[in-house]
């Protein structure tokens, strides 16, 4: 879950980020970007390959903050764009119903959900992408999956924070569960 | 909810359709064809003209049964290009959970739903088009309307059934409620 | 939207709230109290009778922020218990995906949603409530209505915020429809 | 998923129900019975024990048919009364959206779900249930699993037909995931 300070007038600065996080839950957007067919019916999962400030590489979701006044869907667009780049036309679903919420705590293993800066609350979607995707960022590279090959124990594994278990939760959600 | 006597090989004649709406539900789609904006958020509802068996002009959305051996998905689109012409460019839902059930009855009153020649249950989605729409088969026109229109005692009028319900359903569905 | 300044250790002050709710959006849940038959249809939905700061009378849902390192499902018990009493038996859903989110911008006409002190995202729930009801806090009264006269203009406009909205969505997603 | 031939008049006679099955596909639900902690979280879930027509043992959800003129939740309670008991108090969803839809075909993969009867499409619903269970009908048994149990490969490859698999998407609809 990558969040850039935003300098932004009205917005948090750092110190102020900083002391918010230790004291109330920070909301947030998960999206997961899917490749559907003609039919609606998934066929790929896209996700970004990071390398964290521990120098670790990981494979995450698209996800960041929601900024004060920003509408949720303004929010995901946001992130989508700062993620995948300015032409790959996102689709935002119609319906504000997220497919679950994902509650990370710097605590571990409350819920599957972890994330060691501070206790966050996401909305996850599954976002179709029509367009061409360009990691941008700090984000090397961004690969599509077939659901089987995110599922798999080799791509989970490179997911921390619980982005590997959210990934299941969005394959399940539009029916598709790992054997 | 119209829907042709299809004739294809393994598919119900008439008589045989008859025969098996007098003893079981028939699985119906149910689809609320909807224009986003680059957001996502709905900006218009569209919906059929048609004239009834009776000569009544009513307003429907795009419905109908789902085939021996067809996948709902397939179902939503087949009817979605019968009714709104090959351009359309629907967007099936990558999701295959509806946003409700529609439980039509022969009999009134027992859920708002009503279809006089059987017991239907439909599974029911908001459909984003991107394309051109053009009326097919029996209907006259194709209608796009503003949510806040949609929702209007006029329009509500318009669409017997049960549909003036399931599009309001659909619409608070989506974020918007008729005040 | 009632919360009070909880003083356990790690809450925020009353000067950090204010400072917090100015800078980013702030968590909250709704609940929407409902009694159910046997078959699990909905009869009634409960509504809080308050008196507001400046002494109007509104009808309200449960409602109130959730807090650092606290549970969405415990947030929800802890604002049904604190406005239903100890013996109203909700049964939280067992599902953390909530039926819509709502958000509340202190500008209005952004969202049908309105909190003039503050942006605030609330997830929100239908919970069947089978025990005795005794409004606590803030509220007068706690009054049960059936779907018709919950969804009715009289009702409807003593539910400021948003509230009255809200309600009728989750009227839609239990399959009821002001006609 | 079991289901007797039902003989009240107006449901179809064996030979019928036969024919239809034939022609087009058959309405079901699929209920994954729980048990929940007063927080609404399930801790447990339920397996009807069965042997199959061929003698082989299988585990199961509780499955079967909705009639002609039934509701759905009618439908549910049936199912759960004919295959818990008469005191098994399940507490079915106040909302008609299932978590899913199961479409079962008789020929193997074109999705997880497989019935060599039928085209049957279920209504997939999470079922918090509090009473006791006492498996009538054709199970041996009703046995309560954590959800880390029920998602194991053990008790996965004892339910044929992609009830496992429905058991997942269950799970996950609900915040669990395998790992």
């Amino acid at each position: 879950m990558a969040d850039l300070t935003e300098t932004t007038p009205g917005w948090l600065a750092p110190e102020e980020l900083e002391s918010a996080r230790a004291r109330m839950p920070v909301l947030y957007v998960d999206a997961v970007p899917v490749r559907v067919d003609d039919r609606g019916e998934v066929t790929h999962v896209g996700l970004l390959l990071r390398i964290g400030p521990d120098g670790a590489v990981s494979r995450a979701l698209v996800s960041g903050r929601v900024l004060h006044h920003e509408r949720v869907r303004d929010a995901l667009l946001r992130h989508l764009e700062k993620d995948l780049g300015p032409v790959a036309l996102p689709r935002v679903p119609a319906s504000p119903q997220p497919f679950t919420i994902a509650e990370y705590f710097p605590t571990h293993g409350i819920t599957p959900y972890h994330d060691p800066r501070q206790h966050a609350v996401s909305l996850a979607y599954v976002v179709p992408v029509a367009g061409d995707c360009r990691p941008r960022q700090d984000a090397l590279d961004f690969v599509w999956f077939t659901p089987q090959e995110a599922a798999s124990a080799v791509v989970q594994q490179e997911m921390p924070g619980g982005h590997g278990h959210l990934l299941k939760q969005a394959l399940a959600h539009v029916g598709y569960v790992a054997s």
